[in-house]
């Protein structure tokens, strides 16, 4: 039985892991776009397109923190060599929040002028939490003990790629929670989160380069 | 003709196979948020949310489901060594029944406080045994004089695999005929299935993995 | 001009030509479920679930069909060694028929009763002449002076390609003609040529599979 | 932490942001069939299908620009050989337009016959505006100084790149602002931008096949 165990696990492979994920990413990203629409009469289309800008700004700050989790997850795989099925069954539950996503979206893009704004913001801070929570899962199960770990990824880099998942959940968390003072604080937070974020891995990418041209010892 | 059947053949890659079936596991799965919609005024948003937990349900299980059917047929593809057109046509019926989930998966969902519950629930498990009959199908056909296995796939390997796929079809067929007696009891049932198979697994894959460390001879 | 005409050529590989095609494909298949949905008080259900058989009927049809096509496609695209931009064109063009095909897929179910079937049933053939239109385009394009065929495929293989994918226009064309009619009949010709095609190809993969163990010679 | 961004970098790789880009456009293409749709009671179906040509015209023109969007990806990806964060982000926000295209599409196909056409033609512009905007600035940032450039990559290839690249801002812009003139001019522009693009390139492929045939120096 550990026999078979062993071979079945000699079976899964982080190829196929990144084309299902890859799959996920890019469909749950697409999807959202089925959820961007605008109903009105010829004469008052401009009008309506123009009003509707919370959906195009729900559509492209989703959109791009699916990107990012796609960028992180990315990063993750790197460093691992090998998977098991604790690991993928972590995987799915991620890939289950990201693709739950495009829901909240429509209930804040379709509540944003109305009451239901709270809500539908709670919705989606907890759905970005849970991505977090499973993000972290994952990670740390393939972590302890270096288990999943490719023996040549580098310590100061498994270190790095846990200080920049450690905050996913007490930040969505904390977005969330201030959604019960004001949700278009949240909302702008959950935002500002996605952009500083994505414009902090872009710097963090640059000097990355820098460092290879002029390593500083 | 028996020749450029040959050929014919030599051009059907497991590759390709893998990416078709990837694709639509993981468009099947992320299509199930299309189905998941609450429409409320914005000032009862809040309990209409709540109320809707059958749907975030629905969607949970038929996820892990198909994420646990896309870990089956990876583990099933890594003794696969070379497929023909007969096992790529099970496969396709495989396929169709993954990709039909999401329609028996909103019926539980939309009729999960009426009595349309029964043949939704009916829907969902006939959906589930059909697909566990052409797994079981590509898989015989596969193994049937190790037709399309590596020559390198260890015999306690190729017999676990069986265990594992036989039970899918009884097991199935009984939840689906459960329903008769009780709807919301096949319903669990189907959700426990779900959920221990892939606890099970999980179990199997760490057992595995210390059967690498500590080989017990 | 003409060098950097060369160089942009190489850019194009056969593999990314085969992810994207895969891609549509698996969409294409697993798209068609959301035009699959029965609406009905939960007391009338189980009658109506049973009663929307032509839905699941054209949903397994045409998914068996884009099926066999992701087939041909893999059989094409095997002894193809390089390809350059008329060719992706053709087949974008064949893709985009592909894709359409849901349209006409959810206009024969919905019309499958009432008078509107003639009209779905031409749509539907239109729709796959038109991609055995294009996909004969694109081998004829490939073949060519064996443009782009490989130096090592076989002349017979070469040979049963096309005589595999030449009745594709007119027979497709001779079932769209048969709508005016009878469309039922029509419709029954599209799922035969689907299934027998597909029995068919079963046949020969397995001819083909025998051919390798006891070669006739 | 500057090492820690260099090994994150190397972390990130070519071939998976080809499937994520591969599967965004493939998803938004396979997409704009669900917006395509004819409701009419059974005896006007025929009519009602044929008048509804603009919506095949607006699926067939959004197609064969993806398609074509798909072909350059497909260009310039072949001379970069690393990727870094700003790249993948410029990539992501590209995407992030292309997946958007359905909705303008949807918008144009709607409106076609009324005074909404004006707007709905310049939504479709804005957005192919702004996806050849993101375009230009992923190559330039890859260009500069050869950052992500593979040395082997000839240079007339880069310019040739470039080239093809420049001129998309102002033509898409300058079609934009002709809708303010005449919608359908606008719209018939931009159906003979994405035909003329297509062919041109067939153009060019085939001259580039000949180079190799039959060198000129």
């Amino acid at each position: 039985m550990t026999g078979a165990g062993t071979t079945l696990d000699d079976a899964l492979s982080p190829a196929r892991l990144e084309t299902f994920a890859d799959g996920v990413f890019a469909i749950a990203a697409t999807l959202l776009i089925i959820d961007v629409s605008v109903e009105a009469p010829g004469a008052e289309l401009g009008a309506a397109i123009v009003q509707a800008w919370p959906q195009y700004a729900a559509y492209g700050v989703s959109f791009l923190l699916i990107g990012i989790w796609w960028l992180n997850h990315h990063t993750v795989m790197a460093v691992v060599e090998r998977v098991d099925r604790p690991f993928l069954l972590a995987n799915i539950a991620l890939l289950g929040c990201i693709a739950f996503l495009p829901f909240p979206t429509r209930l804040v893009a379709d509540h944003f002028r109305d009451s239901g704004v709270g809500p539908a913001a709670i919705a989606y801070g907890l759905t970005t939490t849970a991505a977090a929570f499973w993000c972290l899962v994952a990670w740390y199960y393939a972590r302890a003990g270096r288990r999943l770990i490719a023996a040549t990824a580098d310590a100061r880099q498994i270190e790095h790629i846990s200080r920049t998942l450690i905050p996913g959940v007490p930040i969505n968390l904390a977005a969330t929670a201030l959604t019960l003072l004001n949700p278009y604080l949240a909302l702008a937070l959950f935002a500002a989160i996605t952009v500083f974020y994505a414009l902090g891995s872009a710097r963090i990418g640059r000097s990355g380069t820098r460092g290879k041209t002029n390593s500083p010892t």
